[in-house]
């Protein structure tokens, strides 16, 4: 049955949860499920309500403007598949895992295509019937070899790209062109171990537990917005390889947990936090 | 600053949030905090909302009463300090762990006494200046006992009893006595090791991951609705005392955050489940 | 380079240690790893010791036997490649996770082939170029149906064969042909919710944390030595479709820790529990 | 029954365990535990043998010394008490936690005294009948308090020096005169959130994940040999002080399971790093 998902974020104000659940009322529509947050000490207001029924969309937005703050952002999203794009690089775990997901039909998506900048990964890929794209990065520039990149992705107009162990920084103006759009799992506990070799840095500095994080991308490196984490024990006994062999279950679970979230329409981005309904 | 907590528990109905949030509207009080639980299965209905303001509260049951279904009970509770008594026997560390949390402050309850079958505990609970009962179970049928135990309980007319590790099994009369007021922690991860001992059967079994239960006492022993669970890992080398040495951390913790959401009014029992909002 | 697992299970006898690493030492060998548990009660050593260099494998258990207690087992095996078999019914997730798995190279392992009742499942084997063997259960008894399965099996002399969400009850005669060598996954945190359908059981129960657990299949349906448990958190909020989901990332991870754990010859069984060294 | 912990920590080298486990044979020792760790890479060899038996210490040092490396390390420690001293500031969880497991009869130790920089836990520490020295540091220099702080450490000769949330920082010459015996309880998942205000930090970043930790202090402020870790998960809907409510309760048993591990002599320190046997 088709479901929308109404998504509201404002400034926090008195009356908002009548105010808005009037409106949806007025529109006769059922709620299915519905949770707000409010974060007292920055006065916002978040809402996510899941509805049935038929209504007029551009009616409800308008009706929901006259009654929210001037800042009030509203996004009306429906339960259909959503298509997405997998970066990768060279590690097949986490790209299987989710083709694997995608085989059993667990995703409530499209995976339109897998790009990389290596070819290792075309024959697994191709076993499941998926465009592969290698994009060469060698003696290109990383802005030329971007160029490529969006190329690709533009032509499939992807509602997320998932980095899927995608080992190569993006530029700035790279992101900026996929704002809130771009799923990356980092195989660290962030904010420890930041950068390269987390799982060297991991089993240098002795750890006795180590973990994985998918968060949005943004400029800074690492630094976005944390969606999921997820962590695993370890002790003196582990090699940083079976660190990293260890961890990349984390990984795995750890992506596809966030990117369900993402594909239920469940995550609001709140500063340089996540606030999930 | 003074806040209010209604608790509305109803079958579920087309415009419930907007026809309560309206009310509360009305009654010109703000929303703090709004959640709310859909059991589509069952059709039920579960609101939780913390509010600020002065209002009436007969008029606001009123009002609630006329606008949802017959069978809707409507709690409201403020944020002041409950009064509780807890049970033990003779182990000491979940009461010990309750005293200091007590004295730290940490628990917005007044614990109005100590009530044991045994007296070693006593020591204890007079470092921190409470009221310990001795109540003998010697030569006493459960039923004598117990009405001796109950005497004392009701002299305290207390919000919340809580068995800190109480180990004798309570009659049906006395847990009808105090219906959705008595919390126990049992020392196994539910259902897993119902009974006596669950330790050893653990360590008989050879499971990897101990763990504990706070539930509200049912006339099932052990199968009341639970509130909260934790774990902690094993191995082959602990012995059963070990676990228990283990175990009795996770016993502390899971009794304490059950307690924790116990005095925020929120946990709702539906059938033999929780709601936790 | 070429390892050797030495594992050693007899009585506890005073300078075992001392016996074993003489021995080990006299035959010029090079001890990597080595791990002992003694279980004090039931009066039992275990001993894995890893070692390099080139020696007579017979003159070892020779020399071995003679300063050992009668009833010593002594099994030396190496690093190679283990043959598996697995089998599945109809569920791609575990299977899919193992497939994947072996693609990366991550098993020290050779799949094979996978056997199921239902025929569902070939695509997905056959993208990894692998034999699926489709044994059809309609109509057939369960002793007739195994005949079958265990023809096929023998076929290709495997070290293990891995229950990858194999919905049938084995018989115990199939069972007792191949002992400590088959490893089933339990979608349940056991001894919790023995049986079928332990979801729709933990959904009922309203437990707060559900798991998985791997274990050797004996004659006792779920009741065999556990290997490796996990475990998720979930809440009132959660389906039992909803815990399947999120408890079959848990089943995914604990199957392969346990694999692991046999591939690298560190489980031992001791009665009806493990010892993992 | 009394027990002695052999704990040899050295350069590997072949026959180690042959040649030590002979030694301990030939003093007619029973080997109750026993363990060994190898680091490859750094060619570093730990072992920690637990035995009966009556033995003369001197002599068995002289014949290890024989058969080992020069640069060997020899420590025997028996199972009695060991002798600690507790430093705290002023809050009360992780102090009260310990005083309760000292009550118990948990901790195989005596806790001779508890000195702070403030006066607020007296009354706590006398409810358990214990030394209590404030030692205020207003006014001082931090060396001349730390000179008043060893008088009184110094003057119970201590085995160890617990940390018990002390919120100042050590000056290396205060560190270097208790080599490898102070522990520290560092409230955030090291090597995240180093430095003031974890919780406050790891709210500003939106982590769904806290931690603490308990480490060896080092001059390095929060970079010691960690000990224990362990993690609560948490969400948006924290404030920082929830997250230090939660946060608090994984203080606690970090500290409790490492400083466990120190009373049972299982922890040996390896360049920055432990390794517990």
């Amino acid at each position: 049955m088709k479901e929308y998902r109404i998504l509201i974020d404002t400034t926090d104000d008195k009356g908002l949860v009548y105010k808005i659940s009037k409106v949806l009322y007025e529109h006769n529509l059922n709620i299915e499920k519905n949770s707000e947050f409010v974060d007292e000490e920055e006065k916002k207001f978040f809402m996510r309500t899941v509805v049935t029924g038929e209504f007029d969309q551009e009616k409800l937005i308008f009706d929901m403007k006259k009654i929210t703050p001037l800042n009030t952002s509203i996004k009306i999203s429906h339960n259909s598949k959503k298509d997405i794009v997998l970066l990768a690089t060279n590690e097949s775990h986490v790209l299987g895992d989710l083709l694997i997901r995608y085989f059993d039909g667990e995703l409530n998506a499209n995976i339109k295509a897998v790009i990389s900048n290596h070819d290792e990964l075309r024959d697994l890929v191709e076993k499941f019937d998926l465009p592969f794209h290698h994009i060469n990065a060698d003696e290109l520039s990383r802005e030329d070899h971007e160029v490529q990149v969006k190329e690709v992705i533009d032509s499939y107009c992807p509602d997320l790209i998932v980095l899927a162990k995608y080992m190569r920084i993006l530029t700035p103006s790279f992101v900026v062109s996929y704002p809130q759009k771009v799923l990356n799992i980092h195989h660290s506990f962030l904010p420890a171990f930041i950068g390269a070799n987390p799982y060297k840095q991991a089993h240098h500095r002795g750890v006795k537990i180590i973990g994985a994080t998918a968060h949005y991308v943004t400029d800074d490196l690492d630094e976005g917005p944390i969606i999921s984490q997820d962590i695993v024990r370890v002790d003196h006994s582990y090699s940083w390889q079976e660190m990293r062999r260890d961890g990349r279950n984390v990984e795995k679970v750890v992506l596809a947990n966030a990117l369900q979230l993402l594909l239920e329409d469940r995550v609001f981005i709140h500063g340089n936090k996540t606030v999930i309904l």
